[in-house]
């Protein structure tokens, strides 16, 4: 494999069994502790936490694929920058656990819990911006991009940015407007495609 | 990597990681809990549970790549339905392990833990052909699927669907008949296999 | 990807996965249960089977890749039995973790557990003899086989069928020496190659 | 894939599934258990501890990136050696797990877990260094290596082997010293460069 192709794989490595240990977070005590559907019920939270971190690690899977695609240089930084989204990107899945075991919890425990939800989700998003522009600014793309592509980018990287800070605030007044808002952003990223960086589309 | 690799690269990550998970809720409480043979023996329903589960995963893992080598686009929505597929494999060893534990509890709780595992059998069938016939449909495919190859395309998602759909209602009669149809589904599709999709066979 | 290098990729990441869940089983129950140099001690069959089982995976995995690279044709029986063979991998963790937690505690228990631990690794064996044959006798490997290798690849299959068997039998009277000849099988095939099925080696 | 291929692609699987396990250490009892903040402030050694362990193995994969690249011959005996570095990498979440659970406990416990920790290290870097030297002098690289580069990289795995000796035994008086000390290990393996084997850079 070239640098990329191992960069990839690496990378999807580390998204694949993140994303899947978000499942570890569901779990139901077993029999002798109450109906199943009370149970099952009462975790909602892990549920909804559940989808909302699978499909933003999906997302960051989508545009970490298309990131790759139009780099034409691997250096030894940016290895160690990626390195410090994959950091971000692992604790998902217990910021996602803590974060549900608490959200109904109240008290000052829901707000500390979604500060730390919003703050691994923070962390990710800056991780992956001082990535991207790392490599922009370095050149080290396979096409030079043109100065309204970088401010849309730029606007893009920062509008999730904003959102999860907003989050973060929202959370200590009400833990489930803060969920919703997490939720949004991930919609958002979705829906509204990373422009590219000048290679041309299949 | 291109797309399809990638695409490829991914999913088989989270097949690998989901399947291997499986192995996890099969566990004796340790020394102290009474003999291991009746340990062992009490949770044949974690046993049996593994087997289906590891070998309907092994089945889409199949169906999915004869699935992949037939598409020529891959589109920013198709990497989506894919990830909506992988949202249900990843609950698999959730609604496995869960299934198993309530399976001989009785009573309604078996339903309901019969009824989860179902739903979330169905919601793999449904998330697989939801990707598949938005591929045929905008002509994504390597080559054009003829007319009466959908049919029978249709018809093998359907038998599937309609065979989980029974299971879950089976299951608040007897949640053991339910399984057995879940298993049968497996057997199914090991047996059948997918038609092509026009692309030639090695 | 092609076929080989799908079936290799989903191999791997299972045999990936399955041989690092084996550190799961090794666990120190945390402060408070005595002195944890003692803990460490007392679980030092949770060591020696993490050891032999790391092994046994990674032995199995060069001999699936060295296989592989000699197949020439890809069918679907091919890729079930190859589930078969990842079924029993996967069972590896499980059954190294009961066996090692119940290796001292003496009676029923320790037999059976062994009993056990034997019964994936024959099971194992078993799976990989039955996918090597099948490509054989179908004539599906890159080159025609001859009948001495065929000889004597059939006996070192064999060999560690018998030593599989042994060891489950032996474990009944002393599973101690059973844990012993199933650590040998180990080195015995780290030591003593896979025949090659025609191909030429780098 | 290739032999080259195949061994990245396993050795990448293990490393990038070990590098998210040890996110398994980070969890907090859940409600009940007093206020979450708190919590996760007595649980600061496993944080401290993840970075410093998702950066060695992080620091690990990029040199074994470039290690494999440099070579041209993929022999048995370097598969096992490989899978001795694995074995190694595979025990780091469990020795993290266990030191940061005992950093604070004080005692021999601070002093026994810290030396496990030290050890796992020691031996990583061993491996590795064996894996390394095994290649070189078989002549198995791309490009013979010259005396002054391979003065400098024996230089420089004889400076992490002194490194974490220094640490299990400053361990046995000041285990946070100790961990210091491993942090730096891996500060200095992110900055300065392993050299190149002869093969020009992209």
């Amino acid at each position: 494999m070239d640098d990329r192709g191992r960069l990839e794989a690496f990378s999807d490595g580390v998204f694949a069994v993140a994303i899947t240990l978000l499942a570890l977070n569901l779990f139901v005590p077993g029999p002798g502790h109450g109906a199943l559907l009370g149970q099952l019920g009462d975790r909602w939270p892990s549920f909804i936490a559940y989808v909302i971190s699978f499909f933003t690690i999906g997302v960051i899977w989508v545009n970490h694929h298309e990131f790759i695609r139009s780099i034409a240089v691997v250096s030894r930084t940016l290895l160690f920058l990626n390195l410090v989204l994959l950091l971000f990107v692992v604790l998902i899945p217990f910021a996602t656990g803590t974060m549900a075991e608490y959200l109904t919890a109240g008290g000052q425990d829901s707000h500390v819990s979604m500060a730390l939800f919003g703050a691994v989700y923070e962390g990710m998003g800056a991780a992956f911006g001082g990535l991207f522009f790392y490599a922009v600014r370095r050149g080290h793309t396979v096409y030079a991009v043109p100065d309204n592509m970088r401010r849309s980018i730029t606007l893009r990287f920062s509008a999730g940015s904003i959102a999860y800070l907003v989050a973060i605030i929202v959370g200590f007044f009400s833990p489930k407007i803060s969920l919703t808002v997490i939720g949004l952003v991930a919609v958002y990223y979705i829906v509204d495609r990373t422009p590219e960086t000048g290679e041309p589309q299949t």
